[in-house]
């Protein structure tokens, strides 16, 4: 059973998927991709996104990093990431996606964008932060004591945030209104298996004020 | 044990999920919601979303017409809409992801737009198509023989698409560049669970000119 796990350092979606490997313990081969020089091995893989990360089980590859961690849940069954029951499985799928969906997409356009566009797009990723913060009230997780598929998702928001606020001098987190959330956040960089698994903190602004400089030259942020 | 299904009769997200239901032969109650005017029952069960679809089984809501079907296949095993192999499987939620993302999007982004804008964005919407023309190749549905979840996902494409194109006065899918897509959309509607659950075609125009103008006038399409 052989499996590589195409990925670059500095992606949460890549870095998503090794949190559950780690958390199930299977072992991987990790190839590093220069994002600007992609290998011929990754066009292959992800002919249609030509993105990591990609997972490759047995010389099939399976991309898009939430379908990769499903992949992972369906096929290694040890240390469950989704609730086996089928409506806390429907809640932490709700989640996962309202959270790709919702507020990551309002901080990338934050991030690639200035000005008053800019402005709208925190706002609007303040604001979907509010359900996020019912929902973790009174637990430690997503699903309870565990960190689990929704954690998962998340995560980067416990890492990668503080980055993008430093790098477009922003707040978005204000622990005066988000208390649960930054409560979370500590939690989730605490667990070992986390904490061992994330890019050095001080390489990120200056990756990431390069990202976001050729994201706006190219106009093409997304 | 008792279904019930909010819903609205033009909505493609929520008749992919009856189609779900009926392939399933669960019995079901539908209820109507008047869009411009929601029920505190729709409000109460989706209050993030504030949107049908909502399948209530045993007086918990779930939400998002994806959730919502794989909540179905999970929690009623007879006809699998998911293929059973986890590669398959992650195929299937790649693909429907897929349209969801790319050619609905972009969909979307040419109804509610004019201009440059929306010529963009038909050329994205054409251009999403490419991959699904391929993935189609020699293939009756999207796994094969009998339809399946990626189908139910993308199954709007078949009877609604058309209603876009009329109200849009433009054209995506040219039968010539994309037969095997065509193809798929005749044997689709073909099928006799689907073709007896469809929005009357006559009234769709009507509808969606009127969304149209509402979503112009308000500037927010999404």
């Amino acid at each position: 059973m052989e499996v590589k796990l195409f990925g670059a350092w500095s992606s949460p979606f890549v870095r998503r998927v090794e949190w559950a490997l780690k958390i199930k313990g299977i072992k991987y081969e990790y190839i590093e991709e220069d994002l600007y020089n992609k290998s011929p091995s990754l066009l292959t893989y992800s002919p249609i996104n030509k993105q990591v990360p990609v997972l490759l089980h047995d010389g099939k590859p399976i991309i898009e990093s939430m379908v990769i961690i499903e992949y992972i849940d369906d096929t290694w069954k040890q240390k469950p990431l989704l609730p086996i029951d089928p409506y806390q499985r429907s809640m932490a799928r709700f989640w996962s996606q309202y959270v790709e969906d919702k507020f990551y997409e309002s901080v990338k356009r934050a991030f690639f964008t200035e000005g008053e566009e800019q402005k709208a797009a925190v706002e609007s990723a303040v604001e979907a932060l509010k359900p996020l913060e019912q929902e973790l009230k009174g637990k430690k997780f997503f699903c309870g004591e565990e960190i689990g598929f929704v954690d998962l998702v998340a995560g980067w928001i416990a890492h990668w945030l503080e980055v993008v606020e430093e790098v477009l001098c922003i707040k978005v987190v204000d622990p005066e209104n988000f208390p649960s959330l930054c409560a979370w956040m500590k939690n989730f960089v605490e667990v070992p298996v986390i904490k061992e698994n994330l890019p050095a903190r001080d390489q990120m602004p200056g990756f990431y004020r390069m990202l976001r400089q050729s994201g706006l030259a190219s106009c093409d942020g997304k």
